[in-house]
């Protein structure tokens, strides 16, 4: 089978040109009833007159009709088939919290649970807060600290939520959920999906048990469910494929987790939009990659908040002329997925993609936004194609064939 | 390699959301001389309505420059791979005259013919009546029971049409047409294509050595043509793929056998257009999946009949406020291939596709015909997505990772 990123390791070459890809994510939409999606609405002179001089497109994020969460939207925008190289959950949230993850661990998302008997009561635990949570995973921590030669690592995440870290040698994640799903049923246990993965089971199950005793007098956080085991996944690094010196700078953990996965240099940024693009500016000479992660475009998204998602995008817009002054060879401006308001949450459209740079075609597309994007001359295509579109722009692929 | 009915099988749930399918079976096509297609030139004030609030589009039936048959046609908008599942005409003609086929049987079309000596005369015999051809089957199947432990069975269809059935142990359907295609031409027995087909092959030509003898003084009908054998294909079910309760409203047998062989529940229908209306009205609360197909765009554009292909979608038009009114989740109007009238029969030439649904974007596309499809906001896909599409914009697909 075509495997792209095989291809473009074979064509691409060090250059001086450089690429900077903003993902808003979750920035593609839906109108809502009194009209306009948020990139219709937002005021953004600086996007549209980009749009303007830019080719446009839509992009897939993973195929027609396929809702993708934040991991394999990102690697599909990176270059990797995010139906080949499926990250586990597990992964995903241990990443998303900063966990650091070696080769030889394991890890799995937890929930503090509360049963009765062996009968999953509560699989929340009545959604504790943040902070009762943190306590929880102290006084877990300071009980159990290994098994079997294994060290475990409990770290808390948001409410009910936390991540298991073990590390060891051997460790096998062909396992299936400690986790019944529902309410009312019993508690239950990883089973192996291999041979090789026996061992990492028992030490799992052996886990569960010291959780139950530890946790008894713990009401109501007083059993665990693990589920999303997964190793740390071995991709190909954007260094060998793309002859690139990637850096990333995003401020929300999952997506700095995803980057470095992918081998970028993930810089030490603050929470703000204008922290992201000062230090573009500052670190413009050091890389040749830019990853820059809007998140917030998806939160409002998430909360259905319209309003505020046209705040953000016209944050970005202010930010435009600065990126622009740093003169970068390809600009591509894009979401990972769409997070319409109207759905609350992420959906299947696809991305409006707007690419500048120095040897484009002229299009009618004559703003950033989803109609607009359909009349570019990218036409619709499949965002896993995106990197080796930045790249070309790029001048950064030799000729395939003679 | 990517297989979407794996992917959307794990994704796809089950909820109370509707999805109608309407094909106008060939309904795309090219400007004749006098302009226009005939999309064009029908006054159809309700699907062009309808397309102003929808999503448009193009669907490629199975790849780019390929015209296909109805088989593949359909089954790509059922969202099976054309070029993984190649069924055989034979199954589909017993399956749409309801001929109960089981895994052991063979089947294959059959026409009554005129030879004289071994020269085909008519490969039509006339086009007998369809009663003329049930009396011809009732006197072979009298006479021709079983060749070498193999039951025989005869199935009249319409005018010169029948289905055989052979049923009994290690059939096997690899043989050439015992058809030559062409009148003036020899008859032609079948040839097995591969060594396991080798016993077949000889009950098949020793049984029309016997037909030939029967009918010997049948006179027109003194010969049978066979081909497109073929055993019972064993598909994914939609119920299992989609968790739809899925409903066929179809006339034609084709396409009642096609339906029921993804699993549809091939309901019971009349011959007008207003008939497939009535019936979905009626069985509307009962199913949350309707494919309804209209066969006559078809017929009158392989006939080069535009203006009776007009007519024919006036007379859909017509039914369409009927449709609206059951506020269905998501409607697709949408051809299986196309059928261009001055080319009299089937073209590669996209689908026009229109998705009506409550989580659409909005588009530039104003009516329902080729130019305007062009515009829309779903741009040109395989129609093997189609399914994947109506899914999401249904609501039916779970989120692809975290």
């Amino acid at each position: 089978m075509f495997d792209r990123q095989e291809l473009i390791k074979k064509l691409s070459i060090k250059t001086d040109s450089k690429i900077v890809l903003l993902v808003m994510d979750g920035v593609g939409g839906l109108p809502d009833e009194t009209g306009g999606s948020a990139l219709d609405r937002a005021h953004k002179p600086n996007l549209d007159n980009l749009a303007k001089k830019s080719e446009l497109g839509l992009s897939i994020p993973v195929a027609l009709g396929i809702t993708p969460g934040s991991g394999p939207a990102h690697l599909s925008l990176f270059g990797y088939d995010p139906l080949k190289y499926d990250i586990g959950r597990g992964i995903l949230e241990a990443l998303g919290i900063d966990v650091n993850v070696e080769k030889r661990d394991l890890v799995a998302r937890g929930n503090f649970a509360t049963i009765e008997g062996n009968i999953v009561k509560d699989r929340r635990a009545g959604r504790p807060a943040t902070e009762v949570t943190i306590k929880a995973c102290e006084y877990l921590s300071k009980r159990i600290k290994s098994i079997k030669g294994v060290d475990i690592h409990f770290y808390p995440g948001k409410e009910h939520r936390f991540v298991l870290k073990l590390t060891g040698d051997g460790l096998d994640d062909r396992l299936t959920d400690a986790d019944p799903q529902k309410e009312g049923s019993p508690i239950r246990y990883t089973e192996p999906l291999t041979k090789e993965s026996e061992r990492t089971a028992e030490i799992v199950n052996t886990l569960l048990d010291e959780i139950k005793e530890t946790l008894k007098d713990y009401h109501p956080m007083n059993f665990a469910l693990l589920r999303g085991f997964s190793k740390y996944p071995v991709l190909p690094q954007m260094q060998d494929v793309y002859k690139l010196a990637p850096a990333a700078i995003a401020s929300y953990p999952m997506y700095r987790g995803l980057a470095k996965l992918v081998g970028m240099n993930v810089l030490k940024v603050g929470m703000t939009v204008k922290d992201e693009f000062d230090l573009l500016e500052k670190e413009f000479k050091n890389y040749d990659f830019f990853y820059i992660h809007i998140k917030k475009t998806d939160s409002y998204g998430e909360d259905g908040n319209i309003q505020n998602k046209v705040r953000v995008i016209e944050e970005v817009d202010a930010q435009i002329p600065r990126l622009l002054s740093l003169n970068p060879d390809v600009i591509v401006v894009t979401g990972d997925h769409s997070t319409p308001a109207v759905l609350k949450g992420h959906s299947w459209h696809p991305n409006p993609f707007l690419l500048y740079s120095k040897c484009g075609r002229e299009d009618e597309g004559r703003a950033f936004n989803e109609n607009e994007c359909v009349k570019g001359t990218l036409g619709m295509f499949y965002a896993v194609d995106a990197m080796s579109l930045m790249m070309a722009y790029a001048l950064k692929l030799k000729k395939y064939g003679a």
